[in-house]
């Protein structure tokens, strides 16, 4: 390939929109085009690098005997109310109709095409254990895409599912394909990637684990313990308060507060320390618009995807207006529960025997001193909804030392248990011919949002610096006079020569300033660059560089080709050597 | 991989609904699971013919110095826009809305997409011709979906764009594509493919040519001359008639015609030729339902694409009642131009100067005879809307040579012109820096089609005989005695050894009947079946097969790899040998 025959614009002006530098490098090198929001063409360069990450994905997959397969993109909504998705998911599910008014849908994830794939073939249980997976096109309707490939709604993805007839056998498994994961990562050149503690989600079952690159841009919040192995994403990390039960009950207290509508101001007013407030957090069901509202200390954060997951049902923040059941500002426990409108009333553990809390007296301008929930409220069940916070104790050893850090998520697995072959009727028979419902593990990784990720990790302000085992091409040609003939004539040779060889060769002979001609080179990132020029031909040598800058060296003329191939198998090694064993 | 741990059934009964062999082959031998109306899952098998199908597409699409993009399949209704598709197509077009209500769809097909990809690089005419191409899901909302992979309405499809700054720059690219065509279906092992003149349809145009794989089943008619190469879709083929303009002219006359509703009873019952009839067809604006009436002569068949070509709209046949404006068996061309609810009347050329014509009267249970066309509606144009017949006259030739044979269309080529470069304003400066709209052509191959179109022509009652350029495994073990240590022990240690070779095998270890062995052996269609059985094996022997049964040979052990990889080369050979040259 020469670059002048390469399709897209590289340009050096920063889109003023990309607050990611994956996402700037993704649009100044060409190798993505926005065509809508969340969406994007894929210029040849990116094609490449996603085609070699899938191929690694393969190779990983097929190594632990997971076999290739196709599910629809388009599906039919009735294969999702088998499991109830089609109502319980919130309106990331893109749903639509087709030309006959059948309801359908865009597969964001594919577990019940693969449940019912296999669904009669699995009736024995001779045939487990067993995995399957697909690279395709998934659509998931985010509200927020952004950030170029990093958060899409169009993207490829590799998702895998594995079907057992016990846990332990899951288990087993489980552990093989988050060690197929690790691989994956060391070999597309990210092995700094870390193994967190998830959260389930809509997707269901008990356990799972999110493989995070740590970077300050990531979107997601890891709670990292600093004195033993605990790793989780913040949403699923159980927070661990001691609840402050100290101090009297005292009577309850109409307090007259007009102007005051936040529990820092509540609190400086009635001059109490703002963790002995209880602040209402009011989201809403998403489908109903009935409210949730949710009660936690006034130091803490609420962990939105832990409420959810407690009650079960997509949920969203509410937008409080005059005509909302609750008056935004002067909420409080007291009188709430059984309001028309309020569907569910929940209670931070960190609340649980404070003897006095201020809090809203649900009348405008007004709030309560010393309220104590089980004399003013009643018996309530307290639940673990606040975020984890920077020092707080790790659930694991004891201790509090944990740090929020952030990373992206560039993959998950999880073990679903039977929560779709169970109500999708995936039953196997087993050796007295009892029937039981298979027992279900996933396991995906977005291409796309890999790639950019990499990009992520490994740049600097002119390009990608690409890993060799996925970069576009191994090595770029840059001829810097195209009218000098001896330059000419050695570069056309060593690009011939070279791709002869198998070798991934992109070749620059373009009539251009060597300024504009390195600047293309860094913005596509290829490993090794060789630099034809005069001045060096005139030494009998050319220049061979690698990206990182870690190599600069001039090489004779005829032992180019042997160097650069060398180089390519010590750079490839390099990204190798760190593979985990199996 | 072990056929014990294949995923999916396989089967002897035939699926009631399949009219295709490939259909019923594709359901019993496991490659294929129904989810919803022309929407199918792929088991492993079919997955690997299909990526085989993949490969041979990007080695011929990469060797013409095509270059692979992506392009999204949930498209902006906004960008069709540009074009005027998301108004003119269809209903196959399928359209709906995101979570923000913004306008998408599901792309069937991609010129928009890269149109918006190229429009700002191509904008100097040195960087044309160029060409890109993805192979990538796409999804058409059938009417009918039918006959398993051959007509779905999800499908992965090989689509290619080029871009010129001249016609004969396209005409020269338009005829490298062809060749590339050619090349692709030899090496996917049908090489009896033939290339028609086809019609342009939606996709707008001037020239077209489709790729034909001739089966009785196909559900595209052909016409082709039995004295020259002409060879044309009976929908862009041109119908060539003498009219009969023999013969009085006669005054109008009324006929009372009770109970008479078609064209056949009314010429019968006045006793004229049919010939001599004009029958009305009544299609509508698939849009505003209005009508458009076709009129030709009693004893030919209009032709649904020429007639929408001519009105410019998409059209379905009308279904008329009591209240449609027109009466239903008795419709004419007298007074029926202006009629409200009749959009257009068009006639076809089979009728212009014929003297006498018998026809509706527009009025229940009257016709006309000997209506006179100039006479009693006035001048009107007479248009090309008849199928060719049998017998009917070569365009090209002249004679009245032509066949009319059926086939499958594996492909289409298409000369696009500026119809999409104008409206969205690709436009290239030429050496003086005027502009002109860039001049494109697009070209596009079905994969699953291809891979069930593979199976139609070559298969028997048992199954599929793949060609070992796309077979999903190259050779397929079949160990008859598994509880024989020593036929056990040498059937693992090919296996071992075929895929240490790099050979794609596929082994039956299981306990099973030779009869159900070999049925599913069939099924699965791989092209060498290497047999070990203890009555080999006493022999020092392996009995070695093709699919199609041309080869039966039985080898001494320690010869089989070396058989086995001679066998694998030369039956590559067997299929390459007829590659056109480039």
């Amino acid at each position: 390939m020469k670059v002048k025959n390469l399709i897209g614009e590289r340009f050096k002006e920063r889109p003023a929109d990309a607050v990611f530098d994956s996402h700037a490098l993704s649009i100044r090198g060409g190798y993505i085009k926005y065509v809508a929001n969340g969406i994007y063409s894929l210029y040849h360069p990116m094609k490449r690098v996603c085609q070699k990450i899938e191929t690694i994905l393969r190779d990983e997959m097929d190594s632990i005997g997971c076999q290739e397969v196709e599910f629809p993109i388009a599906l039919p909504g009735s294969l999702w109310d088998e499991s109830g998705r089609y109502d319980s998911v919130g309106s990331e599910l893109l749903r639509f109709s087709d030309r006959n008014g059948s309801r359908m849908l865009l597969g964001m994830t594919h577990e019940e095409a693969a449940v019912h794939l296999v669904r009669e073939w699995a009736n024995t249980y001779t045939r487990y254990p067993f995995s399957i997976y697909q690279i395709r096109t998934k659509f998931r309707d985010e509200a927020r895409p952004r950030a170029g490939l990093i958060r899409v709604r169009e993207f490829t993805m590799k998702d895998a599912y594995s079907f057992h007839t016990s846990q332990e056998d899951l288990e087993k498994w489980y552990e093989e394909f988050l060690h197929a994961y690790k691989r994956v990562y060391v070999r597309a050149g990210i092995p700094e990637t870390v193994c967190v503690r998830g959260d389930s989600g809509m997707m269901g079952g008990a356990v799972s684990h999110e493989f995070m690159l740590l970077t300050p841009m990531g979107e997601d919040s890891l709670a990292v313990c600093g004195e033993c192995d605990y790793k989780s994403n913040i949403e699923a990390a159980e927070c661990i308060i001691t609840p402050d039960t100290e101090g009297e009950v005292l009577p309850l207290e109409k307090v007259y507060t007009p102007d005051i509508h936040t529990m820092e101001e509540l609190t400086a007013c009635i001059r109490v320390p703002v963790n002995k407030g209880a602040k209402a957090v009011v989201y809403e069901y998403e489908k109903s618009h009935e409210l949730v509202v949710a009660f936690i200390r006034g130091d803490l954060e609420l962990n939105e995807t832990k409420l959810a997951n407690y009650v079960g049902e997509p949920i969203v923040p509410a937008e409080l207006t005059a005509d909302s059941p609750v008056r935004a500002g002067f909420i409080g426990p007291i009188g709430l529960i059984g309001t028309p409108g309020v569907a569910k009333v929940v209670f931070d553990k960190s609340l649980e025997g404070m003897p006095c809390l201020s809090c809203g007296a649900n009348e405008i301008d007004y709030h309560y001193k010393n309220m104590n929930i089980p004399r003013d409220v009643g018996e309530v069940e307290y639940i673990d909804i606040a975020n984890v916070v920077e020092g707080g104790v790790c659930p694991v050893c004891g201790k509090p030392s944990i740090h929020i850090v952030r990373g992206i998520e560039v993959g998950n697995i999880f073990q679903l248990g039977t929560k779709y072959s169970e109500p999708m009727n995936l039953k196997f028979a087993d050796e007295n011919g009892d029937l039981h419902p298979a027992i279900m593990g996933c396991y995906g990784i977005g291409v796309g949002r890999l790639a950019a990720s990499v990009i992520e990790a490994h740049h600097d302000d002119y390009g990608p610096v690409w890993p060799i085992t996925i970069a576009p091409w191994q090595v770029h040609i840059c001829l810097l006079r195209v009218d000098d003939e001896e330059c000419h004539a050695f570069a056309d040779g060593l690009y011939d020569s070279l791709q002869k060889a198998g070798v991934e060769v992109i070749y620059d002979d373009r009539d251009l300033r060597p300024g504009f001609m390195f600047a293309d080179a860094d913005l596509l990132g290829v490993p090794i660059r060789v630099v034809v020029s005069p001045r060096n031909m005139k030494e009998k040598v050319v220049e061979i560089t690698t990206r990182d800058k870690s190599i600069k060296e001039t090489v004779p003329l005829d032992g180019a080709m042997d160097y650069i191939q060398e180089l390519i198998g010590k750079l490839t090694e390099e990204v190798m050597r760190t593979v985990p064993e199996v």
